[in-house]
């Protein structure tokens, strides 16, 4: 029949096997969610590859808005970053709720948002081990057309418990209107070193309970290879897990995650300005099986043609891997 | 900077002038609303034309399933007409509760939905004149993942002014959850004669009144040139309307919207046979500045192959338009 | 490893490729529904093969105690209903609320519970057309720990879409508690003829009304080869959908419920004398794809031992089918 | 009547007088709570017995994923889990909210599920005396079909009386939708030596507690001889209560939570290689009247058939007590 | 009809290019709010060009009324604020609960208001790092038919979580209903030193916080030259941002609010003597893109006539920015 012949595919609906595979774990979600997950799944230029990376905006409230736009003062507008996300081909931008606000009409649709929902301030004497405050609300994300909503953990911290309580409400209800959950897992405070924050050990433990926690999708920093916890580094050791290289740690962080059925994130963190050494650490994370990443100062505090040079090289790794 | 000219531009994304002026005309509207707006108009084979084409499959619910489906039974199965409007390069699939459940899952994210939350029967003696059951809510839509809610009124009917006051509660709630709206108006009842439900000034009026109530999209049958109300039939002809062609009266109907703000899209009405026919509808619909159809029994009562074939078509002449 | 070849199977949760198949078809609902429908799968002579035999027993409301019980007395107590459900090895019991209360906490587990929320009575001046009265909430299903909800709907009558709508909420609130839903569509009232209630294509449109509804379970009466509607018979001719046998027209309803994607289940009516043609009634909806049978007076105004052969004769056919 | 005799019974619902007995003591609860109880006691090799052996996977927010998963490493994926409780023929399974969520639709219905609805974390350094974070609700345990919530209390501690009205909360509202309540409950804390946590005396102490608390199965850890307190010693002495098997020490904690009364299982601790002094262990639980095992990293740190094989060896000894 | 003639142009409402520019950075607000933020930019003599001089009187609260009112005791008479706003030609007039409530009524309509929500006082030994009291409600705001909501948060403070949780409800349910929101954001506590909570990177901070909780307006005091934290003084240097004159700093503190897409106004802070000074300060504020001054004890505590005299130089400057 050469009807057929003649439609030409609608291209962006191309469900891939890959991506299919990857709703199918979220198996207790209503479709509402899964339409979410597949929105951060299908767009931009890893669409289909069951890879994301993702713009987070963030940083502002943590540090200040000098220290994180005075790099590249463009991106004191909330316009450029929408933009950037959307040019450079990513996923999704992440940012709290002023600074979806500034730009929610303008970009409606073009790209999957996250409404960060918590986050810290340096001006606060309780930063390491506090809470963050709450700032924004499902319905917020709702009549901002999110697709998801994003909470940072502290394990560890006294706050944790606290915040595991939250993150439980504010789940239940993002879940119930057919959002996703990103969860930012930080272990820090109680027994930690600042050293152990980032242990090959604590990262496993700190992503795996943001799983436990019904996270659909779970972000980390890059594991180094210290182990922390005495009993875990026995663990390790008598199980022979390899944590020499980052590729290894990655995949034990994502085998950490129900086996590699939740998706798992890692940050870019600091501005780095060996951009071969960022590049290389990527190429671990995707020869790990990491997800993707999820890029803030990296992407932003570069001049736009930069950043989109460089998000143009780490997307090339995530399609390849 | 050679850098911009590696991106390979992430082509879903790429908003057209056209569909940023639509959205423009939705000024009152959350940004939640706005991104199912955009993505109503950003997919399928007219993505980015501000035209649509809609598979509607609530004929079931009127006619019975043998009337609606026997024609072509793989239509019986819900997961065919989701698989029909991807395939076809659709804008959209609407229909009732029971038929998105059995594929919302499925089907999660690949095509805008509308649930079509109320419908009449022909069963019931009341047909003409009365209401339609609300079968469904806007949580529903909102835990299947829809882009919006559809819903019928029957301006002249003994029910429209009890369906005037659903439809507004039911609007207030969707769009306050970042839901689109979609009103089928169909005048009946009351003084009308038959031949007056698709005469040219009550066609033009039906979807003024859904308009007035408060309608993103509003769906309206292709409108004869008969006309109906005397003190109407005064005016268009004072004011020298023309109503001689189709698209003449497309364009008077167009413009009852709000002067152009609102989209208006056309039914394709019982099944025809001269497909030469039917084209040519279409043809002056488009000319007169229609934004698109909503084709049901004549896309989902023929073999797959050649409801491909026809939507194909369908979707060309928009296109050109 | 010879540890795995003296595990005796845990036989109860033996879950067959079949009711897999049946669970998938349920794909939006949430994994507690899932759960009640496999219950309502997994139990009994029949379990495992997709088939259901149900004893309902709301007569008492339409028909009065006498007509009821009296021509097999034990069943005036609530408890002989539960125990000839669980000895003749049957999927589920269902009954009013009172009726349940009354043996729930005695036969608590031991055999799936249908809530049966509305009820007319023939008291009523109303009772061919009119509403039927709701006489149970969603929260009185919870706490008898039952497995569905069911409710009755007329369409064609008068009061079919003030149904429509108590479905509605209802089926809302009983999925988002993890409960199945099981839907009595009988049409009547409206332009139908006393005839036309159990016509081929009358019962194929009730069952296909109560899957758009959203039910998970639908309950029609046999259907009769007469053709009611006009429109309908001309679809039924030229589609060549034959309704001569019984086994025919079962197929034809199945069909029209999703494709076959939705359980639907058939009435025993009233008591019937010959034995014999009552089975052979059985084996054609067996022979037709029905997925079992709801049967009542013809099981409960029967001698008990009577009964419990009947329905084990009804299981059989089933069974083979 | 030899109608009887063709009836092959329904093996799955055939209610022994041990589980009639069993259900009986719970008199307060609704019907709702009742079946969960009856599907917890009648699931399994041990259905009917009023046994219960039960596979519990929180130890991942405990201890983290590699002391957990890595000595068997199939147990990283939360199917595995399902899938070994049923096919080790267990009654039930017991896990946090994201462990649930990721296989309660594939395996919805096949087994008994327990939500368990807080953790401590090792990271933490509160983890001794403080609350533990209460990570998923009431709601959560009805969407996924759970039978039952689980939670710890630390009697003992100085989160004890925040954790005994959350227990409170909790368990009203699981109660009123026809939950059973699972309390874990550890002495710890306060005056109580490491050694005490075991005690004899304490163990009883903190079950009775348990049982005060309105639960409906109690599990404690197997009471060591040691007698902590001196007042209890005093009162253990004077009555001449036997602690010095553990057979002994078993049957004054049956005793002890509403004389036989309430179901109360016994866990099986941290990995042990010797598996005749588990299975010993075991053996003197059953002999002391003790409902059961509540058997985690015993069972799933092991290769699976090993597991199975354990498994099988401790049913065997409770379906012989 | 010479009458027409007579007729003043309405000017209020001749909306300016810089009003629509500045309504545009609104995007996500619903149009009730945007008529709010229409009526605060188009009242008094700066009309039209996107600056304001706000009256705010809540020193009571804070100060005491001896402090606040004696050095002009016609100020003790809340019409007199009303009035002094009205007549010197400002745009709005805030206070709390009780001060609008004594006037509101004798001046509807005649002057846009802002509800002070929240106040802290000197009675209080909490006052410099502790929770403000929320002493008003959303209903009142609109009950009292003011045009926003106005609340004070300490970012650094321990209290500032618990601020901006406030914030975040009371702020979702003042757009909700369609007013503007103001925040006075002052930086204390915490870590920070007493010149700390002036210099130029907290105040920038603190503004940046402001806008990215959602605020609509943001009013914080003009900025010292100094620099507080290390990790911002580096930022400024590397970037080489000004901040030596103030004008220079209101430039970065406007630059820090979403890039200029913030309405920020500065306050006037405690009575100066010296009204040279305090006219070069706004001089430089206007010169540095400031959006205008809030001007409380400066403005009541002056002799009317003084005051208009001094409000008038202020506006005449903003007028020539």
């Amino acid at each position: 029949m050469n009807a057929q012949t003649k439609i030409t595919p609608a291209t962006h609906s191309l469900i891939t096997p890959r991506v299919k595979e990857i709703l199918s774990w979220y198996e207790s979600d209503n479709p509402g969610t899964k339409a979410n997950l597949y929105r951060l799944l299908m767009t931009g230029r890893l669409a289909g590859t069951g890879k994301l990376v993702i713009l987070p905006v963030d940083q502002g409230f943590e540090h200040g808005p000098a220290r994180s736009f005075a790099p590249n003062p463009a991106g004191y507008d909330p316009h450029y970053h929408y933009q950037l996300a959307i040019d450079a081909g990513l996923n999704a931008y992440a940012a709290p709720l002023g600074m979806l606000e500034a730009g929610a009409s303008t970009f409606a649709g073009q790209i999957p948002t996250i409404l960060k929902m918590n986050s810290a301030n340096s001006l606060s004497r309780l930063n390491e081990d506090a809470d963050q405050a709450v700032t924004a609300s499902v319905a917020d994300a709702v009549r901002l057309g999110c697709s998801a909503i994003g909470f940072t953990i502290y394990p560890g911290s006294d706050a944790a418990y606290d915040q595991f309580e939250e993150i439980r409400e504010l789940s239940a209800e993002a879940k119930s209107v057919g959002l996703a959950v990103v969860v930012w897992s930080y272990a820090r405070g109680g027994t930690l070193t600042k050293k152990g924050e980032t242990a090959a050990d604590v990262i496993a433990y700190a992503a795996h309970m943001a799983a436990l926690l019904g996270a659909h999708i779970i972000k980390v920093k890059p594991p180094s290879d210290h182990l922390e916890l005495d009993a875990a580094k026995k663990a390790y050791e008598k199980a022979k897990i390899p944590v020499s290289t980052l590729s290894e740690r990655i995949q034990d962080v994502v085998k950490s995650c129900f086996g590699g059925r939740r998706i798992v994130i890692f940050s870019g963190g600091e501005t780095k300005n060996d951009t071969n050494a960022l590049l290389s650490e990527i190429s671990q994370i995707a020869a790990g099986g990491g997800f993707g990443s999820i890029m803030g100062r990296n992407a932003f505090q570069r001049p736009r043609d930069e950043a989109i040079d460089l998000l143009g090289k780490i997307i090339d790794i995530y399609a390849k891997a």
